[in-house]
């Protein structure tokens, strides 16, 4: 390719990154670190939203917002007709997360606009940057959220209607923190989308590389799972009349494992992040378990055994724990496949920029694989420290591979944004 | 034995317990039956602690209140400078309990009371009921907190300190609902003390009898373990790089039944009733899990092994699953022996009764093991129906059972208050 490559500013980049991390920094006992407490549409997301906004039209975007609160800022094209190319990802967090899950996406994105600016580069299609309501799905139960009612997956009423622990709605959040906006949700098509986002795993760093560009996102199960069995006292019920649902639990979850080692099930990874037992006291046999299971393998008919799998095993908790067990469903998604033509494209602007990279599925969800099934998609990943640990405040990628990865992007959307209509997205 | 035998009134005693039940009644969700909620010094147990000293009143006992909450009605003797004899037992609940755990001792003993007054029995001694604050251990942490304050076991400041899951402390509660009471919290010395109690196991019913007589408790070990793994993303962190201390306690809770159907361990039963996770997220792996452990076995050695054993366990969970563990001690009893003299004089009594009993180890903690160790104690048991289930609203001992365990109180009081002074304390 001959046309002028653009290098973002790292140090505006960064900043900027570090400075949304004040908002809803906590302190995560766990770790000792400052961590980010930014769950979707409470008031330390508005102002996370209000203050990305603020950014945005200083670097000259056009913002609006749609019904189900996702955001985006438009900077025009010389052919404002045509589609727009969209760059995005999330803002809101886990309940102790990092200062870079979704974040980089967005506020890589804006410094791609604030660079095309300082390098006075005009294109022939608008450009957006976008950010979507609830991607971590902790507050509401769905992940994923906005992206998925923008795609059309998931109705506006669906969405509308989920509940957070305390019962508050989705709707009634949208209101309250002002975030219910006018446009409809199901936005004009774009041409294609870009997300940058954190690996949040060890790959790249095994590979020696900043960048990876995802050729997709593995099947995601979520199932809630209740158990039920029979409360009796701790010192008196004999081992063998007892139906302990607590015991039943750990059993379920140390099954998970086994199937996660057993190869049976392709590369699947199966974790058990909540579980309460009840009536909860240090000398009585619960009588109930409630738990949930997130299940994510790179295969559609592994996650159909592994799902079948798994209601057999729990079944069964009725003749070998006298507990019976019902399964919920909460979220699913079938393995999506990236847009080849558009990771041509990162792959070609990757060389270019003497970038080394390396393909890799994702092994999170991302608003990525909802935008998918409406135009032309692919992820830029950026290496991250410590294993690549995300969901906790050690999460971290470092500024060169932050750089890198938004360098990636800017050039990857300036070519796309500047493809004569029609013509075909991959590289030269 | 030639002295006069008595018998209770059995619908006034049913009257009695199914009166007191109505404090603190509450809809169990998991059974759909009306169950007891009146947790120790809660508003619940406050009243039920004033309909019980009316009751005492009533019944023309002289009642008196100590520092930690312990409340006493005395009936006179003639040699009014004897030490008295004792009964009683508890009247606060677990979370969701029956009406019977703890209530059949106290109330059972006020009919005792009632049917020597109704006898015209005066005793040589003075007869005393007691109930005890914080049996159940379950708001404060320690089981069996007032009749051990009043053995010597704990001291006063110890209790008054505790707190529960708000931050009250015992202190404040007594405080609080008025039970902080002028009396020395160690009482003066009784000539023996006798709890009926519901069993709260198969054995009575497995025997076909309605009565046991305990021979002792078997040691409890109540431990928290506080595991600590590492926080990582569900979906990308590999299966072979996780810190999970979820499924580290899992294992915990699987090995604890191992240990119990080993048979390495006598007759272990272990018990775990609360685990928490954290940050407790669907896509989280957790960080962090806390729980009790419940272990009873009716021999020292085999409990210093049990412990011994899960402690090594514990500390193999850092080489299998990379998740350190602290064990802290809550609670913990040896076996308690109870005396040889009562037992004999329980056993004459009821053979003189003409009620069939068996001899039988107690698996739950009572007061009567701490009050054991300052004067001559044994328990009544009473069958319980459904395999002796208890801590639930299913616990039921039917009116016969009920009766033939008070009938068996009473007369074995009333011998206890009759015998002279220094008199060999066995049966005829």
């Amino acid at each position: 390719m001959n046309d002028q490559l653009v290098r973002v500013n790292r140090d505006r980049l960064w900043d900027t990154l570090m400075r949304l991390a004040q908002i809803g920094s906590c302190h995560d006992a766990a770790t000792g670190l400052p961590g980010v407490r930014r769950l979707a549409l409470t008031d330390e997301d508005a102002q996370a939203r209000r203050q990305v906004i603020a950014w945005m039209r200083e670097a000259g975007l056009v913002v609006r917002i749609d019904r189900i609160g996702n955001v985006y800022g438009r900077r025009a094209g010389t052919g404002e007709d045509l589609p727009c190319v969209l760059m995005g990802s999330h803002i809101d967090s886990v309940a102790t997360g990092g200062a870079f899950d979704g974040t980089l996406g967005v506020l890589g994105a804006i410094e791609v606009v604030r660079t095309l600016n300082d390098y006075g580069a005009a294109t022939l299609k608008p450009i957006e940057v976008g950010f979507f309501t609830e991607e971590e799905g902790v507050r509401f139960g769905t992940d994923m959220l906005g992206s998925a009612v923008t795609a059309g997956r998931l109705t506006l009423d669906y969405a509308h209607k989920l509940t957070d622990d305390t019962g508050a709605s989705v709707a009634d959040e949208l209101v309250r923190t002002g975030f219910d906006g006018p446009e409809h949700e199901r936005r004009p098509i774009p041409f294609a989308y870009i997300e940058c986002h954190i690996e949040q795993g060890p790959i790249l760093a095994a590979a020696g590389v900043d960048v990876g560009i995802v050729i997709g996102v593995q099947s995601i199960s979520w199932q809630r799972l209740e158990l039920r069995g029979a409360a009796g006292h701790a010192g008196t019920t004999p081992i063998e009349h007892r139906q302990d649902a607590g015991l039943a639990a750990a059993a379920v979850i140390v099954e998970i494992r086994r199937m996660c080692e057993s190869g049976q099930f392709g590369e699947l990874r199966g974790t058990v992040g909540r579980l309460a037992f009840e009536p909860a006291q240090t000398n009585v046999i619960p009588a109930g378990a409630t738990m949930t299971v997130d299940m994510r393998v790179p295969d559609d008919d592994a996650m159909t055994a592994a799902e079948a799998h798994l209601a057999e095993f729990v079944a069964g908790l009725a003749r070998g724990y006298g507990v019976t067990g019902s399964l919920e469903r909460m979220a699913k998604t079938r393995v999506v496949r990236f847009s080849r033509d558009v990771q041509a494209l990162l792959a070609a602007t990757a060389d270019d920029l003497g970038l080394p990279y390396v393909k890799a599925m994702s092994g999170a969800g991302h608003d990525a694989q909802e935008i998918a099934a409406i135009c032309p998609t692919a992820m830029v990943f950026v290496a991250g420290e410590h294993g690549g640990v995300s969901h906790t405040p050690r999460e971290y990628s470092n500024p060169t591979a932050c750089g890198n990865g938004v360098d990636l992007l800017a050039n990857a959307i300036l070519r796309l944004a500047n493809q004569p209509e029609g013509s075909f997205l991959g590289g030269s």
